[in-house]
């Protein structure tokens, strides 16, 4: 990515300020104390007059704390995080202070297995304590102190960087108003586990042979590296490409690219990295795990306060859209405000590093809403319309349905597009809003709207949800699109008190006559050839309603519409209404 | 799997035969010559007077001759294929006369790195020359040559196995009957030729420090094993569990369950195997690519003559079930005998040796269809009826399918089920037919009848089918169940002469009148609730009709039905016909 002058912050340095001494030793979680800790870290931007706008970067396993912009004149390679933070950038530093520091057991700058051990003169190496991602986040609050920091308007990480603004979230829950945590995971799983003990062991099979690591070291990086790329990717890059001949070789030196990229890069890092951080930073994230520390992943996050926003991958197979959605489903089980979107990239878990657009949009907009909550202002039109009737249409839908609900209550929009009803109905009913969509450039509009919101297909389950946890549900002109509609519409009725559905009327007397035409009928409302119709599911107002008896549903209000007319219709609504909207409980 | 007496071939002897000596030296794709060769085979089972009923079972990475029984009366460990290969068993040695024999380049008896070098007195060691799956292939068949076996019924092989399987059907078309290529694939991808560079580093690494490599060895054994699990599984199987302690260490040592796993298999594979021969055979397996040995893909099946048997496994990532489709399809596109089966299984590439049962179930009947061709004979009834109604219904359908079918021709059924319209075609018209179909265990069972037959979603592009590849393709009963109707439809147009439909005909009069009641309507041929349907696309007759139309599809044959009648109906057909049967062609 090249930088220009404009966007960058320019020339920083990296300070380094000790934040233990040895009147408090620092007390690590394995037991063991240590000290003198220094610690290493950037910043950007200007803390604002209120204090309110510091902003913290927690790096991953290789990175530092120079984030952004050049250490000097000639620097040709920014911080590691270039792309993100900068004026005008997603992590604005005209509107943010940014601070990004080494984690503890790192080798660039804070204190690590690579410093003096102030007992023998000489580095720790393996004589270094172990530490835990804890650990790292207490010297990170020690350091912020130092700097006269009262609260954080956001704590951003990826991958193992996540774990720490977790682990912030959870420790210091005054301390951060919200958390972005970004490819991600509450624990390692086994496979994770694996590569990374298989790293350890080529490492320590090498330090035993005497002196530093290097072969081990650029084994494990290697390892490492296979696992950041996803087999997608990895296919376009390198597929079976030679790296500069036409045939075979038939000997074994590197010949595929591949190998010679994974060559470079476990060459390239043996330059730049201390084979013991490497063997104490990857056994911090086999021991980080939410459900050991605290009992389970939601008793980790019933004290925290911040809101969340979690991002993960498509393609990411070491830190899963799955164990995203782990963390996901115990804040919403704890009813914490938490918005989720999963990107579409094919970069596997290195994609925290290589999809500024997406993410960034994500991050600018997350956090511009926590800074300032969006203004209350009536929103003038539904935005990308189809036509001017069919916002006339969803005005209506919006205000019968805006009708339908009591002020300061909960709700649940379930497939809520760009979220403009929930904004609705947060200015006028001064609702609690949550909203799931499946589409991810609407996720994005929604959070940028300040909305919590899940990324989501709306016919998985809703399990983590509790019974009751909302007011009212809402399902409007989606039951007839559905897979299982009775699936999706029970278990609505279980985790809202209150459902409301509206669907087009598949018995209106168009359709009669269509069929009796011999055609599988189209209406203004089902305009949709039958082959080629997101309608898989046909019903009438009738239907409906032995379907909610069936099901043990109440129907408490019911509002048969025709065209853009907000007056129900009152004669034989099952013949005349294209459309309705029903109100339905529990009985 | 325990292991008794009743279904084990017992005590086997591995035996060993020179197959290539000073004379005629062995001629190596890399250009090198080699001698002499000495082979390791086990043999099973008994030749039959014919001759035409021999099995060669080709081995993976670690394994050896020894596939089956046991090597001693003592012998606790049965081969590595024991649960398949016996009497009574899939590969029944009742029936088959089976051979196995170590690859070249290994180090269980047949000649490579670890033997003895003639020129110097010493082990070859890294001064073996390098060796393909080609090589291998060759002195398999020098050593059925020397076994005097003319012809193989089938070649079988699991992972790098099923590599020897291609090269064998490929190279030797005459010779080989049917081909079972289980988890598979017809080259490396990157990620996978990166694992196994990643495993040659640390053993070369280790290797150039002096002496044979021990912990290198381990290393890359431990990458393997984590490839060759599916994440899924070791999640399940290990988890986060530390082996025998309630608390973290805090130390270097193994104290996840998992990293325990992978130190007992890194150990137990230094005792077991030779570190030079792991170098030569992954190099083997990274050199393999059939599209650039032949051309393409395609190219590579060009000449084969074999019956292929095709198997993935739905969680290999290392050997993915798209690699088997890419064989697969081209395959199909050089119209060549294939079934494919993507058996659901949570152990990852290890499911090979996992997956006894269904795994079995398809060598058994593709093995035993290929012997002997399913006897001709009307069948009796449709298996599985779900009422005698439903028996008779079909019967008059099938008949009518028939009757629109010219004999000799070339028929694909599309979501064929258990293969009974194509079995009668076959026994009644001589044609020549293809199946697909969705569901695991129907596909298995149209293997036992003899059938082609691919596993595969209908609503996939049917791509890889030449345009025109058939005369008939047949579409029953599923039109108004799909997703894309359309898309479906113009496909089967495009690879068939004349495509066959069925479907229920939606402005039947009670439908009609059902809809007058108000609501969603049900009948006999449409009988589902509106919510709990198969059946997400409605149409009419006249429906289907315009569509022929819009997508330039001609109308050749029309067969309006009602209730179990072979006689058309003649007056009002889209008022009175329950269904219909349409023959089309393109305009």
């Amino acid at each position: 990515m090249a930088e220009n002058q404009a966007n960058s912050v320019g020339i920083v340095e990296t300070r380094t300020v000790k934040v233990v001494d040895s009147d408090s030793p620092l007390q690590l979680v394995s037991g063991k104390r240590l000290w003198p800790v220094e610690a290493a870290y950037e910043t950007y931007g200007q803390p604002n007059s209120a204090g309110d706008n510091a902003v913290l970067i927690c790096h991953a396993l290789s990175g530092s704390a120079h984030a952004a912009g050049i250490n000097s004149a000639g620097d040709k390679k920014p911080g590691w995080w270039d792309m993100m933070i900068g004026p005008g950038k997603a992590i604005d530093t005209n509107k943010y202070f940014v601070i990004c520091s080494n984690f503890l057991g790192g080798c660039s700058g804070t204190t690590g297995p690579s410093s003096i051990n102030p007992a023998t003169g000489k580095p720790y190496n393996l004589d270094f304590p172990m530490i835990t991602i804890a650990d790292m986040v207490k010297v990170q609050k020690l350091l912020l102190d130092k700097l006269e920091i009262k609260q954080l308007l956001g704590v951003i990480g990826g991958s193992m960087g996540g774990m720490q603004v977790l682990q912030w979230a959870i420790e210091y829950p005054d301390f951060v108003k919200s958390a972005i945590v970004i490819a991600s995971t509450p624990r390692l799983g086994a496979q994770a586990i694996a590569f990374d003990a298989v790293g350890r062991n080529a490492i320590l099979a090498d330090t035993e042979a005497g002196g530093k690591s290097t072969k081990g070291l650029a084994t494990a990086r290697m390892i490492g590296h296979i696992t950041y790329l996803s087999e997608e990717s990895m296919r376009k890059k390198f597929g079976r490409e030679l790296r500069d001949a036409e045939k075979y070789s038939y000997d074994f030196g590197s010949e595929f690219s591949v190998e010679t990229y994974l060559d470079y890069q476990g060459q390239s890092f043996i330059d730049r990295f201390d084979a013991n951080s490497y063997l104490y930073i990857t056994k911090a994230m086999d021991y980080f795990d939410l459900e050991r520390d605290y009992g389970s992943i939601e008793k980790a996050f019933a004290q925290t306060k911040s809101r969340f926003l979690i991002v993960s991958f498509t393609s990411d197979w070491l830190f899963t859209p799955g164990q995203s959605e782990e963390m996901v489903n115990a804040l919403v089980a704890q009813r914490k405000p938490v918005s989720y979107c999963n990107i579409l990239s094919p970069y596997g878990h290195d994609a925290f590093l290589l999809e500024p657009e997406a993410l960034g949009g994500l991050i600018s907009g997350f956090l511009s809403t926590t800074l300032e909550k969006p203004k209350a202002g009536k929103p003038s039109a539904v935005s990308s319309p189809k036509g001017a009737d069919r916002i006339k249409r969803l005005r209506v839908d919006y205000e019968l349905i805006e009708s339908l609900i009591t002020p300061d209550s909960r709700v649940l929009d379930v497939g809520c597009g760009d979220g403009q009803l929930l904004i609705n109905l947060q200015y006028d009913k001064n609702i609690e809003a949550e909203g799931i969509e499946v589409d991810q450039q609407l996720v994005g509009t929604c959070i940028s709207k300040g909305l919590n919101i899940i990324h989501r297909d709306i016919e998985r389950k809703l399990s983590y949800y509790p019974d009751g946890s909302f007011d009212y549900a809402i399902l409007s002109q989606t039951l007839q699109t559905l897979k299982n509609p009775h699936q999706v519409f029970a278990e609505l009725l279980r985790v809202a008190e209150k459902v409301i559905v509206s669907f087009p009327n598949f018995a209106h007397w168009r359709c009669r006559i269509g069929l009796l035409t011999g055609r599988a009928p189209r209406t203004k409302q089902l305009p949709f050839k039958w082959y080629d119709t997101p309608n898989i599911h046909f019903l009438s107002l009738k239907d409906f309603e032995a379907f909610c008896e069936e099901i043990g549903a109440k129907i408490e209000t019911k509002i048969p519409l025709i065209g853009n007319s907000k007056s129900p219709v009152k004669f034989a609504p099952n013949i005349f209404a294209e459309q309705a909207i029903y109100l339905t409980s529990k009985r």
